[in-house]
């Protein structure tokens, strides 16, 4: 059922930035509308399989990609998936395209409050056993922990991809970026560089924790030590899903005038914070690699965000 | 600006059809959600600047995939662009993803009735060029003719791809399918058969047009007479944007067991006319393809048809 290519790697025509900008267009995976998720919830789906397990156990909030795709999969193999999402208090529910598909693909979602995830998890795991079922927790045991190597796999394999680009066309990259949230595709990276070889910085802009946890959650999937790894939580702008007008500007200007659709949560939020990584920091970087990670559906839950360019 | 690359192909494993279906992925295009219209469009920017033009009308309805292309090239590379919408008497204006981006784009966009297009046109025509502009209208003269050959030359080049992966993979196709609108995609295969050779007979679904007018309009981009033309009128369902349970379905399916995006008003409508169209003529048929001409903006309007999956 899924369908893997090795993603192009586009130059952009980018005003403003001294470096030269590459992306890989990972959002152009064929399966589900792309993006990382794509490659993680197939190594996923190995997994569970490989472990015997014959039910699957996501969890996100209601604008995940992962929640999104892994159901996708899930109801194309017709594999029961549930999904586990944490409301925080008092937060309305709102739907979002990847939710409505989620719900669309057949998966349940069992909501709960931000302090009891392990708790919910813990039961639904329990629940299924007693209906004979063997359930797979895609992040490991009730903490989310132990199956950081399965999904650090997908980035390690795809981090080839971009070392036979580089051989191929010449160009070396002094720094490869991309949202930084879960940790486990820079992490992934971050093993494939160790495996492969090559020189680029891999820093992930974060879209969601701070500094000390953010970094401990990408040393998790690295398998290194947190002084190895490279994490900024200065472009966050107060925590997920929060952005501004620079975040806008870029999905303005990416859309209009490279026709790349990014969104406020993941790409969009990262790429203006890899803009302001590089003026501040960047000075000597010559060619840099934006990882587009997907997320079309929330360009389109975002679309007010387009605003109406001024004829000439 | 522009980013081609050549389109995968990709087998399904579709149930209930005895032939073998493969996917043309042009939706994978990485420009503007891709589609036929990115091959196209970039075509018609080429032609306008050998032309000396300065400014580009398009034409189309709220859904159409080529005003948004075209709107969005212009943008990119600092066009004016114009686009003329027509709409039936009493129709109600309901804006799309593909208007509403067309909008921010920067296109201006000029409404008229449906039996004063020509008129529309050649108005738009005249105020431009009263202000110092070259317009350049991209089907030619202002009853939509004389410009066949610019259009139908992106596909004519598509058709080398379906060409080199018959040859790579081993496979060849009986026939080739794709939805037919204004017919410059069909036509433009064609084309490319006649100068490349190849076996596939190559069937328009009509997604609009009726038998007579429909052969007539691929006719004349093909530069084929009409009889060489293979073009299906059975399953247009009543006329443009209109569709059934059938269409629905393989929407779900599509969507829910192959995670590929499809469309009520094109690929969508297309496909399950295929369906039925090798059920009823195609026993002898063992490999085809489908030429999957994009509209993701689309699928996301009808996110609606999307239908709960049961649980197991």
């Amino acid at each position: 059922m899924l369908f893997e290519f090795s993603t192009p790697i586009q130059k952009l025509d980018w005003k403003g930035c001294d470096a030269n900008i590459y992306v890989k267009r990972d959002d152009l995976i064929g399966f589900s509308f792309g993006g990382n998720k794509v490659r993680i919830a197939a190594q996923y789906l190995e997994d569970m399989r490989a472990k015997g397990c014959d039910c699957m156990i996501a969890y996100g909030s209601t604008r995940s990609n992962m929640c999104r795709v892994a159901a996708n999969m899930c109801c194309g193999e017709n594999i029961p998936c549930y999904v586990v999402t944490a409301l925080s208090e008092g937060e309305e529910l709102k739907d979002t395209f990847n939710s409505i598909m989620v719900d669309c693909f057949g998966a349940r979602i069992r909501y709960c409050r931000k302090d009891n995830v392990a708790g919910t998890i813990s039961e639904l795991i329990e629940e299924l056993k007693a209906k004979g079922y063997r359930p797979y927790y895609i992040f490991g045991d009730i903490y989310g922990k132990g199956n950081e190597d399965t999904a650090a796999r997908a980035y390690e394999k795809a981090y080839k991809e971009i070392l036979d680009f580089e051989k191929e066309s010449g160009v070396s990259f002094d720094g490869i970026f991309l949202a930084s949230g879960t940790g486990m595709t820079q992490g992934g990276l971050i093993r494939g560089q160790k495996k492969h070889g090559g020189n680029a910085r891999i820093t992930g802009i974060s879209i969601s924790r701070e500094r000390e946890p953010g970094i401990k959650a990408v040393a998790g999937y690295a398998a290194e030590p947190a002084e190895n790894i490279d994490f900024n939580d200065e472009y966050r702008l107060g925590g997920y899903a929060q952005y501004d007008d620079e975040v806008r500007l870029v999905i303005n200007d990416m859309m209009k005038y490279h026709g790349i659709p990014m969104d406020t949560t993941y790409t969009g939020k990262a790429f203006a914070g890899m803009l302001k990584w590089l003026k501040k920091y960047g000075s000597s970087y010559k060619n840099v690699l934006f990882i587009h990670t997907g997320g079309t559906p929330l360009f389109f839950d975002g679309i007010d965000v387009l605003k109406k360019q001024k004829t000439l």
